[in-house]
């Protein structure tokens, strides 16, 4: 059941760097802890077992196709599909509940969208190579730079502010090991224009109705809040050019995951003198709002705003989601202002989502400066806190009618029967060959067919058709004109 | 209005060689008078356009990004999206009326999948490329390959017939010219595990169906049908394997786009003697089924087959549809039995859809052999034809309220308002900063609001909200409790 999604419970740890699971305090000790459960070792069984399973050589084979995905991908049959389909919806309905429009640009983009010498992990894992015309191009490793060439592309044609909204996988390339996957897809909000903290609390706001809407509280999730206006202060007491927030934070955003005097020695690399490196150490400790105007002063920015952002959600209703934690700095270089991701609260798990403002990514691209605020929620992370919890639906194949022809001389009538009802909207599986009673009661369970409609002749000769509802096992025969009224 | 898609008028030619475009007759000399329309030139211009558009240097800026998508791709902003999602729906719709499930797999395929030998455009116009681990990958050109893989990957699993549905993005690499494009999107729809000609049958009324449901009819669109078996009569007959079909259909299939000459040295290329090459020749210019059992003899299989079809096609009731001809052959190798496509009658597009029986692919690749049927339908041409029969719908954007903060210091009190719409289902736009009423009322417009909602500070004092309804202009103060009823 869904294995293919929730057997990825290390893929979104192998995603660490993207938008939706960077890295984040305790994630590699618990990344650690994962690698050792039998969770990979049953999923490599099962993909053996699989490559083995109905694939025969016959006479006609010409040589035997690998039939698993490319490696660090995953397939969708039927019951997987439609449980991610659950999922995404949900992400959409959200979205349209917020007044966002959807958008999608293509997978592959110029490699250059992507690169940035800030030494994050999504740029030194990107999956790109040349094409054939010796163009660099790259299968995406996250939507937000599409989403800012997509806005400078239509900016003479769009009003501002602009909410968009989009559900797109997205790739990188490293070594594969066990369960450690090269795509996810990930829901993503932004909105175009709209300077102030009201933006990332209607962003936050709408994971918060998503969370409720699939069955969690803020028992379960904390939303941990900090800005990059915290270490953008600290370093300018110490004269560091605002241009090096970026680079910092991708190094402060490793802490959890390499030790602390390499931490210093790649801040010392970015040429912070050792006190600029212990202020910003120092900093990442805060905790509480008082203790940051402590450290800031009143009035320093990043207060404010965080204070402001309290008050909204209260005002939303999600303040108890919230958490401030300057530790929390995210670990893409464009993020200028709030940052925030979502953590189950048990912290068994990586980050579940997580977001923030880029106020330059735009001007960055060559484009007008423009305020922006968004957030990446990942397909894997949540889909493992839910099944732990016992939140994961398992949405049915159904259709509402099953029609069986009991005599091939009547197929033409059934087709017939059948069009006809599906024109009235009706779901109709029909049966395309001769099969026993039995065969036909157990494909009526299989498609989770309401009604079984057969076409027989005895029946057929006085206009009538014989309907079975599954659900009360009562037969009566049936009027065709009628059948679509029933 | 969907510039994107319609733009694309070239691109389906340029998409020769797959399954939903693939050239007949016609073809060619359609493309070279669409070539010297002025479509492609005008979007020429708009790209160029849209280059500078919102894109100037700014202090802040690292240099100047291409703001198109990569060359031969599209872009779906929300206008342009929406109508994608309209047709996408649309074929999802009328699949699930068949009782078909859903799948999905991943863009990025082993290369191994779609090389064959039989000379395909499609092959020869892979976007494959090696990753960094040396391995041969590829962009999928199609659907059906990766459907078969899937299904002997789970065929342990499966309980045939299966019935199966997927809507994706295909690749293709070939130097762009004037609109020629690298992707498109196609719906497929496959039959697995039924041999009889009630599969073909039914797949096509699921295509009638859609058409109907586009406000299309069996005066748009014509379906021409015909079987490999037509061919492979006709090679029996001169002592060629049964496994040259496939390859002298391919060569068959560019009979529109190549001279008559060259169609005859290619078939002598295969081995094809030159009484066999014109008994090939003569069968795909026979104009009826009773002239087609006149060729083969009574009793054949292709012409049983056919009757068939076409009496089962009476009964669904799209007989009208249908069209015997028999140089509809599908370029593509796999292809055993029945072959179809659907054309607009007035000729003046290349295929809109196409598919036909393929029971050997699965042993191709190594499995037990299975029957199978399928089709492709891509999203460029049935867009050009709805556009020109003036059928294609502008879906608007749409939101139910508009809710407007009137005193910043009720921010807090207009969000929890928002929030409790859209916990009841409301798709509610929250205007995030102070604007002035004409600013509110233009956006009023722009979301498609049905109600302002404005909370404004001496109605507030009361538990009060102003409530503007936009269809009648009505004005009226409303209990906060309440506006979820309204």
């Amino acid at each position: 059941m869904f294995n293919v999604l929730v057997s990825t419970q290390l893929s979104a740890a192998a995603l660490l760097g993207r938008r939706c699971a960077l890295p984040h305090r305790q994630c590699f000790r618990q990344l650690r802890a994962l690698a050792s459960t039998a969770v990979p070792a049953a999923e490599e069984q099962a993909g053996t077992q699989d490559r083995k399973v109905g694939v025969s050589k016959t006479q006609d084979s010409k040589g035997l196709v690998d039939v698993q995905p490319v490696r660090g991908t995953r397939d969708f049959g039927p019951e997987d599909y439609r449980l991610r389909q659950w999922l995404f919806d949900e992400f959409e309905a959200v979205s349209r509940l917020f007044g966002f429009e959807q958008f999608e640009t293509p997978v592959l983009e110029s490699e250059e969208l992507f690169v940035r010498k800030a030494g994050e992990e999504i740029t030194q894992q990107l999956y790109n190579f040349e094409d054939k015309g010796g163009r660099r191009v790259a299968l995406r490793p996250e939507l937000t730079p599409s989403l800012a060439r997509l806005v400078l592309a239509q900016a003479g044609k769009l009003s501002f502010p602009a909410k968009w909204f989009a559900i797109g996988q997205c790739w990188r390339y490293e070594r594969t090991t066990r369960g450690r996957r090269r795509e996810h897809f990930q829901w993503n909000m932004d909105i175009i224009g709209v300077p102030g903290i009201a933006a990332e609390a209607e962003l936050l706001a709408a994971i918060v109705l998503f969370l409720e809407r699939v069955g969690l509280s803020s028992e379960d999730i904390v939303i941990k809040v900090s800005s990059r206006k915290v270490l953008q202060a600290i370093l300018e007491r110490y004269n560091v050019p605002e241009e090096s927030v970026g680079p910092v934070s991708v190094v402060v955003d490793k802490m959890e995951k390499i030790p602390l005097d390499k931490v210093e020695e790649e801040l010392a690399a970015l040429g912070l003198s050792a006190e600029a490196s212990s202020g910003i150490i120092e900093a990442t400790r805060v905790g509480s709002l008082a203790e940051l105007e402590g450290l800031l002063g009143v009035g320093n920015e990043a207060v404010l705003e965080l204070q402001q952002l309290f008050s909204l959600a209260e005002g939303y209703g999600f303040a108890d989601y919230l958490q401030l934690d300057t530790s929390c700095v995210r670990g893409l270089a464009y993020y200028t202002g709030m940052v925030f991701e979502g953590r189950d609260r048990a912290g068994q798990l990586r980050a579940i989502f997580g977001g923030g403002r880029y106020d330059r990514l735009l001007s960055t691209f060559g484009g007008e400066e423009r305020p922006c605020a968004g957030f990446g929620f990942g397909d894997c992370v949540i889909v493992e806190l839910l099944r732990d919890k016992g939140l994961l639906p398992s949405p049915p194949h159904e259709v509402e009618d099953l029609v069986v022809v009991m005599d091939e001389a009547l197929r033409g009538h059934a087709a017939g029967i059948a069009q006809r009802l599906r024109r009235a909207g009706r779901r109709v599986d029909l049966v395309l060959e001769s099969k026993k009673m039995k065969w036909v009661f157990k494909q009526a369970e299989r498609c989770g067919a309401k009604r079984l409609v057969l076409v027989a002749p005895d029946e057929w000769e006085q206009g009538l058709v014989r309907v079975k509802n599954q659900a009360t096992r009562e037969e009566t025969n049936i009027p065709v004109e009628q059948l679509v009224d029933v």
